[in-house]
């Protein structure tokens, strides 16, 4: 089957497959897409489209299997897979990212981290070593590691990435407070948590229902 | 005037926000819908419209001043504003919101964490004591505080919520991996850092560019 999903599609995949989730661990094993419009707040029909475009598996009046649809959506979004998965900048987020058991959960295994600070590196994270990035070029060369967390400073981020993609890293995920560019071929996903404090902040002023926007 | 934006153009703020920052950062005072549209990756178009939304500032073949687009989209989003937030979960990504500095610079004031755990109440976090949840009611009467922050595990998210909202608070940012809900009158945004994660993995999978989604 062709994977050629459209990107709107994809980035609505993990809002489902967390849905879907949750429905399993209510025990629930079977779900309409009008049930799942109600309590996802998207448009039924729009729910059918986007399950269509892989194949779905809904039967009329009968609805879908939550266990089928969720494992077709972490095939598609590579969730059935394993991720080793390094840290750069051994700062609070850094350490909070690399304690995240729900990466875990899925299959993304933080295996170390890296700084370039003197005074952190050598010192102790959740019972990790934290490494010098200068041994950074070595220590991948040795180890497979698919993705890499960018939590450095702003200003070191997009140099962080140039030195990962040099060194064969083929997926960054970028924590620091910059979008950085990578050469084609190489996944980024800049991740900017202001973003949704700013809504936050916008919904506050204009008293908005939580689900309103 | 009226400040009906559409949701949509809500969500495309910030990054307009981010961009124009940047732009500032850099001491460049004009710019063109086009050159915006190359740099970040909408559509010239489109960026004319969510502009005129709110009356935009462009001059045909001149520009945008970025000084008042910036200071009218902060004023739009509420950025022009002080907010006194305080933390609930003194786990690790707790602690990272409440040192995260980019927040300071634009207005929110991480005042207070809190915890329910008696092993971390009364511990230290940047200089601040863990204050323990039981003293939430008394602590927000006395306080202005505008937002809450919830890094509390799962379980514990929608209970903490309720009481939040019970004793008055009117914004509240998410970041257990779970929804919340709130009644009407309360803005939430829930965060889903795994939602980009399953993205990146995605981009992995189909070696897909970095800004290709």
């Amino acid at each position: 089957m062709s994977e050629k999903i459209s990107p709107a599609v994809i980035r609505r995949l993990p809002k489902y497959y967390r849905y879907l989730e949750e429905l399993e661990s209510k025990k629930i094993d079977k779900i309409s897409s009008s049930q799942m419009s109600i309590e996802m707040g998207l448009n039924a029909s729009q729910i059918r489209r986007d399950l269509n475009c892989f194949g779905g598996f809904g039967q009329q009046g009968y609805g879908y299997s939550v266990e089928k649809l969720k494992k077709e959506i972490a095939r598609i979004l590579g969730l059935d897979q394993r991720y080793n998965v390094i840290v750069i900048g051994a700062g609070r987020i850094g350490q909070a990212l690399m304690g995240y058991k729900n990466f875990m959960l899925e299959g993304f295994n933080v295996v170390d981290i890296f700084d370039n600070d003197p005074a952190k590196v050598g010192t102790e994270v959740l019972g990790r070593e934290v490494m010098d990035v200068a041994r950074l070029s070595s220590y991948l060369e040795e180890k497979n590691i698919d993705i890499a967390i960018i939590c450095t400073p702003k200003e070191y981020a997009q140099q962080s990435a140039d030195l990962l993609v040099s060194f064969g890293i083929k997926a960054i995920w970028n924590f620091a407070p910059t979008d950085v560019a990578v050469r084609r071929g190489v996944a980024v996903e800049n991740v900017h948590l202001s973003d949704s404090l700013y809504v936050l902040s916008y919904k506050l002023k204009e008293k908005i229902k939580g689900t309103g926007i």
